[in-house]
């Protein structure tokens, strides 16, 4: 039970979808488990140091960053030309400032280069070589490639190779489709004692992902979204759905138009909208009174949350 | 008048910002009202002949692009380092599907590459090279950079390039203001006489960004969207507000949820939202009921409809 006046929370994902008990090895069931909970309490000792929001989200989402088990940073998986290319965003409730990059290689922590880029330049989006020179010039640590090569992402690389060269292959379209079903993204919301909320979310993207492709993960108003006057919130999922439907806006607009609790503007968004159009993933979000959601349309989400009366709860299945 | 059952309806614009009446030579003006009728009639012509929204969007757009006058395509700004740099999108209000592309420079027509990552594609956003190579691979013209070259962009460059040599550089941030006060970006909205509405929307930019900057012309929710039940909204400004404020979602789910008239929703969130935090700018859009919206908070707005009655209309100023 927190001593606090006002309610802190803290709630993160470690991705979306459908994964089969029986190759869930116990070791990386108690890795996801292990890694979440390093990842909340990180966040939450923040928060209730009295430390803002921004910083817990940094903090629990570069833990999992780190962490080799997701896929964001160190875990990545690789594009289909066998490279890595991580996106990131950050979003801060009080100010609607947000930062985000796309399509980086040699970033160790794209959080902190989102982060950077709102805080240290005008702008909200920088991408590729472009975002790397601008976390060099921000003093952010750089990484070989190589640092990103894990021997479990690589073997899925190589299996969806395989699985691509079977194929014939009659038009582009078709060996772009989705060759996982899950999305291993991360992010994490939080809420500080002076009432700002803010989100971020990261990611390596899709296993065999092409052309430069950028999903949900660094677009503000689809994969991130924070407004102290309604929630933050930060997805995972088949992230061109999440784009169409700007899903991380649509449901701070609910909550601020529709005057809907976030809990049913989450549940409208991810169980009815995106449900109907075959987008599956979840999201996870707190609103400005520490009401902590965390909401999927797929058989899994890893997820966990520390909420307002201190209570830590990880957990993978429903 | 059309003698259609259904009305069709198509609303245009080249940018807003602070044009001085002074600077603008007959010349220059005759072309930016020339430009825009030529865009306009382009598209309308599809409308009137039963074709759909997203042709009339894509035509009228082309011709845009295709212009020195307006700062996409052909007559793009230059990058801090004297490159040209293109971000476009597309969106279709039926179904919700969308396509965009960020800092594509080798691409004459970048709505055209929009459009075939929309259709041609299981994906919404590739980004430079990447998306360059899904041009070349789906048929689409490719031209060599220097096509973009046109002395009057160059002599902003270089006017641009002088003023930051002048300035002391005493951090990153600083030479990272926005360098003109006219956003040039172009952007097309239609409605056709099955009730389909499309939005799309093209930059070149601002003169002198950096570190693959991408601002909010490529991002479906902030510079584009487009919903049948709503609206079909083009953005054109300060893109970071844009995005920020995820403004053309954010139009659409007040008409949504608030049950707001399209024109007290792009009032509120272009008069109050975006002016109160500082986005200068403006949209275009169109309803179910073929209403049309341009709203501005500039001074100047090129801009251009041609209505359910048939009325043509280009203005600038206010």
């Amino acid at each position: 039970m927190s001593l606090q006046a006002n309610p802190v929370a803290i709630v993160v994902h470690g991705g979306a979808g459908r994964i089969e008990r029986e190759s869930l090895t116990p070791e990386l069931e108690r890795l996801y488990h292990e890694t979440l909970e390093r990842s909340l309490r990180a966040g939450h000792e923040i928060l209730r140091g009295g430390g803002s929001a921004l910083d817990a989200v940094e903090a629990a989402i570069v833990i999992m960053e780190d962490a080799p088990v997701f896929n964001a940073g160190k875990g990545s998986v690789f594009t289909a030309e066998g490279k890595n290319e991580l996106d990131a965003s950050i979003m801060n409730g009080s100010g609607l400032q947000a930062g985000a990059v796309g399509g980086v290689t040699t970033v160790k922590n794209p959080i902190r280069v989102a982060r950077a880029v709102m805080e240290n330049s005008k702008h909200v989006f920088f991408t590729n070589e472009g975002a790397e020179k601008f976390a060099a010039d921000n003093g952010l640590e750089l990484v070989k490639p190589d640092y990103f090569r894990t021997d479990r992402r690589w073997k899925q690389f190589l299996n969806w190779r395989k699985q691509e060269e079977a194929r014939a292959k009659p038009q582009a379209a078709t060996t772009l489709e989705q060759p996982e079903d899950y999305f291993g993204t991360v992010g994490c919301v939080a809420l500080d004692a002076k009432g700002n909320i803010a989100a971020g979310t990261s990611t390596g993207g899709m296993t065999g992902k092409r052309f430069g492709r950028i999903g949900d993960s660094p677009i503000i108003g689809a994969g991130t979204y924070a407004d102290n006057r309604t929630a933050g919130i930060s997805c995972t999922g088949h992230g061109e759905y999440f784009i169409r439907h700007a899903v991380a806006h649509d449901i701070s607009a609910r909550i601020a138009y529709k005057k809907e609790s976030l809990a049913k503007a989450a549940d409208d968004v991810v169980k009815s909208v995106l449900k109907k159009a075959g987008g599956n993933g979840g999201v996870i979000a707190i609103d400005a009174e520490g009401n902590v959601v965390m909401e999927f349309n797929t058989p899994a989400m890893s997820r966990g949350y520390i909420d307002r009366e201190g209570k830590l709860k990880t957990a993978i299945f429903k």
